[in-house]
């Protein structure tokens, strides 16, 4: 059994390798040859934590895992991170534990990666402007993985404590790209690009708003409940998503789904369009949004990464079991 | 984090240790301290693998964790135990991985554990003569927790290949009880304790065979479909469990509570008994039947008996995450 730590998955697993595993096992999924389990998610009754797992079984990519933790509110308190994941690996013609693989800066880059894949099969090819609806941790990551994708000549951001932008400025300073902090209307009217990374529980982003040709990456919401967009957006736009059972119950899209506003055939698995089973964006004018949820496979396939190398480079630590 | 190697934990967990642990925890589940989350269960599609996952959280005890694993038939050729399971333990503080623990041998203790609870306190006290149905490996844990409950002077039993009845004649004679091997109509005439630990799919025991007084501890059953009691007998019976969900789903009373025949307030917790908040046993003449269904809280009560004492002894290895 083999241990990568968190320094190790920092040190292994690059964008470019995140965004190769994600959109592989998008692909996987879409063909079939990948599933998720059933998420399990629970409320401990205890230090207001959230626990639970994401799993699944990539045929494919023989990946066999599950991730497991959740979030713990009081942890900043005590100096460690709020969110807590570990990814464990298992042998898939055994069943044998392979390897446990510290999955919080991977949680970070699978995320920023499935909204970076996104961006480059739906937006438009000469997108120029990125709007960035938050400004906490993760959208850090985000920022990095999207500035791949086009050849964005600005980035604009609104965050709901807007002190917090000062952080994304220097990301985007650092990537050579200027930044204003706007309103969200502006940065509607402004961005061909915007990614969405809030935990809110009401729409931001006003359906009216949005021009002709934007894509959205929307990567907040994952529990019932939450909410970053108009639901109207739904029926005026092309829509995406990651899981296509999870969009509908946990995802951006539940919201409209609920309302009658959109049916699940409406909505596509990102990885068609990988596959080239679905066109993806038909015109310049099309509105995109991708409902990117976060599943299972996403950890397990940057977990395989992280394992992988780090066995190569001599950085992963055998232990008997 | 520590890691509790299989050999550790086969060390450091004695039967008795896992006796009360067990018993603690379905206590604490009675009592609604202990709780055990959604049971992830699939079949993956490659390898004949079932694979999956039994979580849960005391509050009490301040357990936890998940048992992952599952069954892979053809592990037996490669030399490697069919059934493979890990205990991963979480601080229910922070989140934080807090042990690994080897869950092979855990899993065969804390199963032969639940039955050797219900015996306890559910078969007569001049209970002497014990039947076993089913004669495979972990027919042998069940026999050594069960004859540590009762002054038994006798062990029968059956099995569908009868040239494996040795193994168990041999644990028996080691236990200085003398073994006969039987009939399944001779073993329900003449014992009064009696487990059933088999992989069968239909009824093994008719309810006429069974006397008054009798004991059964059913607990091969965890899946739909598998059966190995007459569905008469939980009309006739009083009916206890480890949980009620399981036990009616994938437990042995499913295929009664299918039927009609029993309803869920016909099913009592054995934690209820445990608790002192059920009688139990009211008469001699009672036959008291258990349903065995196996919690992931069972497997989280002895893995962590198995860190605490690894740790006092210095058997638990750690390692920098």
């Amino acid at each position: 059994m083999f241990v990568v730590s968190e320094e190790v998955c920092r040190k292994v697993v690059s964008r470019a390798d995140a965004f190769d595993a994600v959109q592989a096992v998008f692909a996987a999924m879409a063909r079939g040859d990948a599933r998720n389990f059933p998420v399990v998610r629970e409320a401990l009754g205890h230090a207001d934590a959230l626990y639970g797992f994401k799993s699944g079984f990539d045929r494919a990519g023989l990946a066999l895992g599950v991730k497991s933790g959740g979030y713990w509110p009081g942890n900043a308190q005590k100096g460690l991170t709020n969110h807590q994941s570990t990814v464990f690996l298992f042998d898939p013609d055994t069943g044998q534990l392979q390897a446990l693989v510290g999955g919080n800066y991977l949680t970070a880059i699978r995320t920023a990666a499935a909204s970076a894949v996104s961006i480059a099969h739906l937006a438009r090819k000469d997108a120029r402007v990125l709007g960035m609806i938050g400004a906490g941790h993760q959208a850090q990551f985000q920022l990095r993985a999207a500035a791949e994708q086009r050849q964005f000549e600005k980035v604009i951001a609104w965050n709901l404590h807007p002190e917090k932008l000062s952080i994304l400025e220097a990301v985007a300073t650092e990537l050579g790209l200027p930044f204003e902090a706007v309103g969200r209307q502006q940065l509607a009217e402004q961005a061909d690009t915007i990614i969405t990374i809030t935990s809110a529980h009401e729409a931001l982003l006003d359906s009216g708003w949005i021009r002709p040709g934007t894509h959205i990456a929307c990567m907040g919401t994952d529990t019932a409940g939450k909410q970053e967009l108009d639901p109207q957006l739904f029926s005026d736009a092309s829509v995406f998503t990651d899981e296509l059972a999870q969009s509908i119950t946990i995802g951006e899209a539940q919201h409209a789904f609920k309302a009658g506003q959109l049916q699940e055939a409406d909505i596509t698995a990102l990885g068609a369009v990988i596959n080239g089973d679905h066109p993806g964006r038909v015109t310049d004018d099309e509105i995109t949004v991708f409902d990117g949820t976060g599943v299972g496979l996403q950890d397990l396939a940057v977990a395989a990464v992280a394992l992988r190398v780090a066995c190569e480079e001599g950085d992963a630590k055998e232990i008997a079991l």
